[in-house]
């Protein structure tokens, strides 16, 4: 079970967060390339860290929103969406090509990670876009009970998905998560770190009707966003590490 | 001797000319990478364009400034204008390469152009970011009577460079521009067909007090902005075809 | 019947079209101010030529979206969005204040204001912003069979509307534009003059079923794109001249 | 004698600092106006912020970077320059003007700030943008042993000036700073400290030399950065209030 973690989310003098403590105890970083945030500094940066941490880099295109971080849907259309996404990836690769290594892997951000997994045109210039840049990339999307149909729709662009799930998000028993906009949506670190260790122990989580629930991913999503958070997922890499799983 | 022109200068919705029209008559398109001008879009549509009519792909790199065109000088530290220029070749060469292309030079654009012609420091910064790209590309400068030292520094960062002359502008005896603010700096399409002829024929120029100079250029940089500035090329380019120099 | 036209849609070095043109055959002039197009310099700019002819300034706020034109559909919150659009009127209103006059009326553009016309909470929120502006200000909309209920709404916000018409376009029978992805949704010159003159002398258009049709309207939109879309307003400006209508 | 601080740097999700601490603190605060820093709804929350802790609201125009956080040096023309700081005036004031308050000074930000102190032609546009807005303003400056000079020249366009001291700062037996480039330049909290109160009482600081210089400002600036930086401003405010200089 890999960490992945969002990262090289600057932009000039902004700093999103102190991306330095939590590379160390991921695997994959999700890079901003541009859409949402970064800028060429913040995505050399990032690169650098990442391999000097030995993780993995992937790109975290958006809808092209930077004052907006991304979190806006915005209605475009196919070949403009393409465009935008294969011009982040672009840089994003290049950048890392410049330090003697590439992107491994694609995780839409934001309104359009959530745009995608409810509707199935915007998941398909995704998935166009991914496919049509000029290295193989799998795509990174959210673990449901739809993994197979989704998994079927990648592979008509010759994509494979890699399925992540949430460690202090409340699943719903239908297995999607619950909304940020309802309580107990986000949980408390202390129930975070339950069901990160039922979700890599056992693939496994507790939904909000109590029952539990089937979560197939191949890597959890944790956050360095303060220093709670930061101690969450040193306790998941320590589990990780005991388990002998990394 | 090729033809060079810039292109791709368009915003969104923006479009600054007509490239469709000027793309056959060319060998070398500078196309923008989103520092002066250009998006995701236009660049794709660069390129297939380009392709298309099998003309040389170059990056227009550029002080980062949309609304001023890359047209005022910026004072940036070596580090972030090295950035800011490999992030600009990072996503053209990447959109090329998603269409089984790459690009094969760099020149660089308005006002870092002028800049880098003037100010050392300048100039081993924009060296230093095309020497430390993943690929080997040349730089394409001003031929001037310093050709012979540019290139020697060029050669200090790996460098070879392409020297490029204008066809209608009016050099100086020193063999520089004479300014565009000075009456006469830009020439009257028969003067600059003329001019472009004898650079062509004789690598010579007549400047501006009427001695004969000589200019060693590699490439005469053309224009598509009107009508006029594309008659010219054709009379340029007919003449290259009759003289069996394309 | 006031004749209405946009304007001042530069950015930088990338002009639209040509605003000298067409200001002064109108009566009124909707101003990009920054959202989807226009910088300071532009703003100015059409500020000084809307006071030499006598033209009326209309602000025209937009979805924040240059590189889009403000033609993609965002999803904002209500604070966004007001945020958004007070700070384009603030704009462009205190520049036309350096200049001692005052911006008249608000014109939403683009993808803002067709979701504005379908959706009533998208509605209220452009309500919403021009009511909190410090200057009372109209707000000019398309004209509709469903006049009276958006007179209606915009009145619970202390606004009084201007209903606009469109020369150019064909009304289908209950009173709304064609799409433009139909045929014929757009009409020729010919039959555009015909339309504006129905509109001018009898408030009327005829419907895509061949039904007439009542349509109120207190201005025209009309386009100066093109010589072609010039021509056309200058036929309806002089018949306006000649009917004393203006 | 006043103390101001620079507010409202946020752009979208991005805060560059904790405004509401130090806003209680201080009698003017500088609030980023879209060059360097701000959107309609950071200026609108420092704006109401202001207002609620009784603070002068002054403008912070910038060269137009949001990317360089206005710290890069742009040549601009003075017709540009002009319009982009009267832009951003009219942005800010008209948000203020929707709250019923407005903007009472200007203070240019950054490489702006800094060049327009050594450059007279800089200075000038700058006074020239601030004269020509729609109400009169004066404008913030540093305090230097050139005072009498720099307020002769704004007086010439109908500026009076705020003079401003630095309570961090190390200054020169010239009267001017000590680049931040040297070591010393910055100084810890206690000297700070000591040096807000010698400006206070005598208008008097140590320079770097030893010897006393005369400073003879209106305001100090304070920062708000960090913990640090909070304390050292609530010690100064906490002496202003015993001396009953507020």
């Amino acid at each position: 079970m890999k960490l992945n973690a969002d990262l090289g989310e600057s932009f000039g003098a902004w700093v999103m967060q102190h991306d330095a403590s939590i590379m160390p105890l991921i695997d994959m970083a999700n890079i901003a390339c541009g859409g949402h945030a970064g800028d060429a500094l913040s995505m050399q940066k990032a690169i650098t860290s990442a391999l000097a941490n030995n993780v993995q880099i992937g790109a975290h295109p958006s809808y092209p929103d930077m004052q907006g971080f991304g979190r806006r849907s915005m209605q475009m259309s196919e070949v403009d969406l393409v465009a935008t996404i294969q011009g982040q990836l672009a840089t994003l690769d290049g950048l890392a090509r410049c330090q003697k290594t590439h992107i491994s892997y694609v995780k839409p951000h934001g309104a359009l990670y959530n745009d995608l997994m409810t509707d199935k045109a915007c998941r398909q210039s995704v998935f166009k876009a991914i496919s049509s840049f000029h290295t193989v990339l799998p795509v990174m999307l959210q673990a449901s009970p739809n993994n197979e149909k989704i998994r079927d729709e990648a592979k008509e662009f010759g994509l494979s998905v890699i399925f992540e799930a949430f460690t202090d998000r409340l699943y719903q028993k239908n297995g999607l998560l619950t909304p940020r906009s309802k309580a107990g949506a986000v949980l408390s670190e202390a129930k975070a770190f339950a069901q990160a260790l039922t979700l890599i122990d056992s693939g496994q989580v507790l939904a909000d009707d109590g029952s539990t629930l089937s979560v197939q991913a191949d890597t959890l999503c944790v956050h360095g966003d303060n220093q709670d958070a930061l101690e969450l997922v040193k306790k998941i890499r320590l589990h990780l590490l005991c388990q002998g799983k990394k």
